[in-house]
């Protein structure tokens, strides 16, 4: 085969909206739109690549000071990407925007801002190439990829709007109906239920529900940091032998690092391990035993790889954390998680919160049986995007009047007293 | 582009020697031939790639129980034949082999023989894609890789031969007269000298006469671990703003450790850390500050990157370390080099010492300016197998009668009560 050009041609960068759910966490509730940014690069040689990212306005920013500098690079040479998004954001000084609500905060930037462009580099080289995108991390260890159950406590809908499908969830018993249901039509074989919402001892009687209800799931609490080391120690301890992993029942190195010393179960984070410089510091403190990786704040789907890679050399567990996303993350998390021999826990996923009609690709291509996700064969990540409902979701956007994710404020509409400062508990 | 396989249908090992000089290291001299074995993929769809690793019995057995495991595996799935590679070996019991004269005995078994199947992969997937094999690795950062003038005390010929035309380096002036005429010819800008020969004072002094002789060339020396603690903190002290890196003046993480608290230059090592699993000892020791990757041992170019990462993650210094090879590991490990950001120490390697008629791979895809080898830019590795080059060098392999690399036999055929046991000074 000859040596053919794809150099960037044309970038796009899209925000959209699509519907979501009024579900609760430790800062506060899921607004009724979820943002994000999809961005799609075209080459000179006529291949389109897809990304998808967050969609607040200070990402978006960056990710369009980005993309100006990417016009006329090959999209196999991903390090002059990194190397040029990062001149490139060097003098940014913004803050905000990282579509994690104040539940992530300290996550690298620039890694943040190449993962979506480093996706759709992998998109175009494997349609280039004929190979899906798992086969350019080194191919797929399994030809399908477990996700978990995500409960979330909710309420039965958004203020002022009909009660919603899944209705309320707001005590044990609606925790297990939910994940029933949830079970019933995803065939999930893992259970995570996000807490931080009420008392610890009422998220522990909701975990021992849980177990009663469905005895040979591995179950997974986490707060978000809601509580206190203490909190986090008691809990912990009451709930050994019930738990595969306890995920950031505090926040900080030196917290969790104290947790850990006294449960017996792994501690697993997507809060005090969000970025490479945060690894050596976790790892002599020895605050954590699973690190949930997220290509989409860790640099795309190589980095992952390398985090991967560091998490095998220092015995630590890997599992794959989630927000609300659509389609093209769905895929790129496929791939990655596919390509990733130590990736043994089933990973996260938002995708049973978000209304099937909203989404920016064309349906069909990824379907969930017992739990998992086919990995996709054809070339790419295996997704085309559907331009109509890119459109649609894009209108949705600017008529949405969400600009930055803000569970705090929206929760603060409707209990102006909330105070989410950790430790809540 | 259709998505076309490219299964393996043959794997070819094929066992060359090629005549090697009287180098002198701490448990001896080199032998008149060096060994190697070439790997040669073939696939279904008529490509063909190229790997090129150690030449002893003992690994060629390996590697052989590993070919047998591959036939039939994709090229794209390096994870797939990475797990054959695993499985095949779980039950070997055998040791030795390794390539490295007791000088690096703890690197991993399936790391070692994995590499060059590994590299032969990327040959053949950048083939297909038409891409130099930097492009497969995330793309070159730079379009030349250094290299270092790596110095050896030498005896002045192979005892009863001739002498060879570098002649003898047994002293400081014979030293620098070989960097001066390596230098001159190769164009480098760093030096490097294999230590643990001499008495650590006269080894200093070698030192000191090169750097009055080469003012601005980074200096670097590499006994082997030939040092006590003692002797290397005092070597060390006495080398204060001398040399860019001292690298495995002692053996074992625990003596590095110490030696690296009381002197003031970065320690290297491609002896204590030569594996994932000697990784978390060493940074929890603080042992080293440098490592010296070698995707022989590491297993292959894409783990070599995680190595990458790794060393980025915790502030290691990378640099790049070399045995006796041919121009196909020549290849790979300026790929490998050239699509590393963090490799930024220039890389070592014995291709001045050997035998420019001496390879196996067709002339003129490599060459030296200024210290640097061009990053090829041809598909795959961008060298090509000379079949006559290659059956020449087998026959040599057969008449020379190595079949171990055994420097301190070899050394103690001329001095027997030679006794290489570390510390020596």
């Amino acid at each position: 085969m000859p040596d053919e050009s794809h150099r960037i041609r044309e970038v796009r960068v899209t925000p959209v909206a699509f519907t979501d759910l009024p579900l609760l966490n430790t800062v506060g509730v899921h607004e009724p739109f979820a943002l994000r940014a999809i961005v799609e690069l075209e080459t000179d040689s006529g291949l389109t690549g897809l990304g998808e990212t967050y969609g607040d306005a200070g990402h978006l920013d960056r990710l369009r000071i980005a993309a100006a500098e990417l016009t006329g690079v090959d999209v196999w040479h991903v390090n002059e990407i990194a190397r040029r998004i990062r001149v490139a954001l060097a003098t940014d000084r913004s803050t905000g925007g990282h579509g994690m609500s104040g539940m992530v905060t300290g996550s690298s930037t620039a890694d943040r801002v190449l993962s979506p462009f480093e996706v759709a580099c992998l998109d175009i080289q494997g349609k280039a190439v004929g190979r899906p995108v798992s086969d350019l991390l080194g191919g797929a260890v399994r030809d399908r990829v477990d996700y978990s159950a995500y409960l979330f406590y909710k309420w039965a809908g958004h203020p002022g709007a009909e009660d919603d499908s899944w209705g309320a969830a707001l005590d044990p018993a609606q925790l297990v109906a939910q994940a029933g249901r949830m079970i019933g039509e995803y065939g999930f074989s893992a259970i995570k239920l996000k807490g931080g919402v009420f008392a610890p001892e009422a998220e522990i009687e909701a975990i021992l529900e849980l177990r009663k209800a469905f005895p040979d799931h591995p179950l997974r609490i986490d707060p978000n940091g809601a509580w206190s080391v203490e909190t986090s120690i008691r809990v912990g301890q009451r709930l050994d032998g019930v738990l595969e992993y306890l995920e950031d029942p505090t926040t900080g190195i030196e917290g969790m690092a104290a947790v850990a010393r006294e449960v017996p179960m792994p501690l697993a984070t997507n809060m005090c391990v969000v970025a490479f410089d945060h690894v050596e510091p976790a790892v002599k403190a020895d605050a954590v035993q699973v690190v949930l990786s997220d290509h989409h704040f860790w640099g795309g789907l190589d980095r992952s790889r390398t985090l991967a890679g560091i998490c095998d050399t220092f015995g630590l567990g890997l599992s794959m954390h989630s927000n609300s996303h659509l389609g093209i993350s769905l895929a790129a998390m496929t791939h990655l998680a596919a390509a990733t021999p130590n990736l043994t826990y089933a990973c996260d996923t938002h995708w049973p919160w978000k209304d099937t009609a909203d989404d920016v690709i064309v349906p069909g291509a990824l379907t969930f049986e017992d739990g998992a996700v086919a990995v996709p064969t054809s070339p790419g990540l295996g997704v085309e995007l559907d331009h109509d409902a890119l459109a649609r979701l894009h209108e949705q956007y600017l008529s949405c009047g969400i600009r930055e994710r803000d569970d705090t404020g929206y929760y603060r509409r409707f209990e102006p007293d909330f105070d989410p400062t950790a430790p809540r508990w």
